[in-house]
């Protein structure tokens, strides 16, 4: 069964086609520099190497055709004929409080992810306009959105209730959503594969630390908090977004400064977080990590604030369910950092986390899934390295195999105990037993 | 030695005539209503009922001459004459990075008080408005500023510094100073006594919740980290404060409503917190604790919210500082309500936090001072009615008697071993072993 999963940005469309049967990556690439000029496809097909070829894409639509061109094409291509294609998962960021899981499309779910523009203006409308020209596209075959706050809406009231006028919630949806759902659930996925453990038996705090970067306490196997809120700015210190503050800084300075509200959410998103503390000078964590190697005071006090806040949110998201099996690291700087990794778990011996830091130096790279905890650590510390298009193509298959439960639209499958026996899961354990890897350290085939 | 300490706001004047030696406050009282017309004084001496005294104040002078005149008044009075008063002991709210401790006043203390207007606009400007008026009327004694934010500016760079601009720390002195710190040194130092340890090997979080709140993490004795920020705005929910929230939905709110951003911080300083959550109905806890039993959910939810972040900032300071040796309640819900302190620690126990109900169920008066932790809880839960204006009396008399270290104005006594064993503290054990506390309900004296 061949699923193509796709991934809509303003200037891009990511794919993948993806062979569930044998469970292998047929090919995967990206559209760039959509509607904004010399746009180009690069692209990859399994076990070969990447190959760009320059083509002009005004819109989405015509990105699209790009890519069924590409992956059809006798020279580049994968597939005999679209065909072959049996079901298309979009990736969707917002989902609101309309969608906890991941659902057919319709028109009507197209409507609804159209009003929640207002929540995310930044990704909602690309994500639409992917959706939009695969169906118009591929009208025949099934769609699925998988949407990256479903995950979270499993949180309880009192996790998601800010202490703010009660008509901002009422009217105008104002509540934590949280982000990062689809890497979070993969990992939380995995965690209990690798704990050995009924996944609605699992406590979890994961830290997906990437540009963006987030936090996340599982409880019983479900999301029970998160650290991003209404939209991805709140929580860990980021690349270039601030985080955790005091807001009344923010009205104060815009007085200052003489700032609108949108200027000031720019300040905040695109010049605050790891750039705003170097003053300006980096945001990538490995020339942080370099600079303050080389001596540089505003890099190491970075470092410092970054690791506090990602050791406290450790702390507050423990306390929260009363204590994990596992703590988890993800994405780009949790599965690249040894030295993020360290700093967090500093001084938490006493939660039962200990870091073996022999295997911790050693997990240097995007492909090793790890157990880094000691042997006698009471709490397991992993490095998963995540694998959102999993989770696309997993839910793509099981809603149209019928395993993935949607009669009750509001409860995410993990509730369900049948669905945990499911033939994805099952799949999945699967393919688990075939690269074991808890305590050692593999590369990651896929 | 007579000392009177002054708390001066900007409608208000409270005082408190103190005899050091006999260890006995003498006439206690506030002016109230000064500026605004109708200003009268209510006051109270040493073992007598309450008098009410109407007299016009127009401004903090007139006040400060009502307070000498009722407390060397042959009727109303507890002095012979002024000159008996030792010295004056001012709270000031906002020392910004200038105080690391408490100083005897002289016109630099006030041009630095007053340079930090924009930090403390509600605050300081009423401060000094006492601090002149008390200066005025008695300019032959020494005047001691016992600063709030002073406690907390022994907190490590990486606690303080935001991940915003850089130049807004460098120009602007954005950064976390943190508030309740009088209150907090009180607590501090009374919980390294009852657990019978030096306070500089003391381990605390300390949790002020009264109308405002913060959170305090005391590592080694010192502030280490603390939940209000460059404002009170910060943190917990608290009465109508809505504490850590997404800074951009107040900057979209912003767009919605129209609101300026002197609109939007009344917003979230006035109408949220739990006053926000119960959409306007409650701010004082008791009436929602009362509410939430009759079945109001609003109610129930502001409770759930409140409490939920309670217990994760504990799990977050005890990461941020290694754990802790006790966890104190204070301020009025803290020393008042067994439902907030219960739901703190209920699913602690994995932290080493235990309450012993009873106890817990017993406190709830402003005057017990009781351990309500298990026998076995490795980590002793207090109660500690805070006594700010012992502070302000202390500090001021440590600093009379030279015994206060001001060798290195930045660090705060607690760091000086001799200090420890001066005595300000000798004279405070010597009274804390006469009434001991530790495990039992009693009312406390003064």
């Amino acid at each position: 069964m061949i699923i193509l999963s796709l991934n809509s940005g303003s200037s891009s469309l990511k794919y993948q086609v993806f062979d569930y049967v044998s469970g292998e990556t047929l090919s995967t690439g990206m559209v760039e520099r959509v509607t904004v000029g010399d746009s180009f496809i690069k692209f990859c097909r399994h076990g070969g190497a990447a190959q760009t070829i320059g083509h002009e894409c005004h819109d989405h639509r015509a990105a699209m055709k790009l890519i069924l061109q590409v992956i059809t094409d006798p020279v580049t291509g994968v597939l005999g004929s679209l065909d072959e294609i049996a079901a298309v998962g979009h990736r969707v960021v917002h989902g609101g409080e309309f969608f906890a899981k991941s659902v057919l499309i319709d028109d009507e779910t197209v409507r609804l992810v159209k009003s929640l523009y207002s929540l995310a203006p930044l990704h909602n409308p690309p994500n639409v306009l992917g959706i939009e020209a695969a169906r118009e596209a591929m009208p025949n075959v099934p769609h699925v959105a998988v949407l990256d706050t479903a995950w979270h809406q499993t949180m309880p009231k009192y996790s998601y209730t800010y202490a703010l006028p009660h008509e901002w919630y009422e009217q105008h949806g104002i509540r934590r959503y949280g982000f990062h759902g689809t890497s979070l659930l993969y990992c939380a996925k995995r965690a209990a594969v690798l704990l050995g453990k009924d996944p609605l038996q699992t406590n979890l705090v994961i830290l997906h630390i990437g540009n963006g970067a987030s936090a996340n306490a599982v409880k019983d196997g479900l999301s029970f908090d998160t650290s991003m809120g209404l939209t991805p700015l709140e929580g860990l210190v980021m690349g270039t977004r601030a985080g955790d503050h005091d807001a009344a800084i923010d009205l104060a300075m815009m007085e200052k400064l003489g700032k609108t509200p949108k200027e000031m959410n720019d300040i905040l998103n695109k010049k605050s977080g790891i750039y705003g503390i170097t003053a300006g000078k980096w945001s990538d964590r490995r020339d942080v990590e370099n600079a303050a190697k080389e001596g540089n005071e505003l890099a190491q006090l970075a470092i410092d604030v970054e690791v506090y806040r990602l050791k406290k949110y450790v702390g507050a998201y423990m306390a929260a369910i009363g204590g994990a099996d596992a703590l988890v690291f993800t994405a780009g700087v949790g599965e690249m950092s040894a030295l993020h990794r360290a700093r967090t778990c500093e001084g938490l011996e006493f939660l039962g986390i200990k870091i073996d830091h022999a295997k911790n130096d050693m997990a240097h790279t995007r492909n090793a899934e790890v157990c880094i905890s000691t042997e006698d650590s009471k709490v397991k510390v992993f490095i998963i390295p995540t694998d959102e298009e999993r989770v696309i193509i997993e839910d793509t298959v099981a809603i149209m195999n019928g395993t993935y439960d949607d009669h009750t639209r509001f409860v995410y499958p993990f509730q369900k105990a049948d669905y945990i026996n499911s033939q994805r899961l099952k799949e999945f354990e699967r393919e688990c037993q075939k690269r074991p890897i808890l305590g050692s350290i593999e590369a990651k085939p896929v």
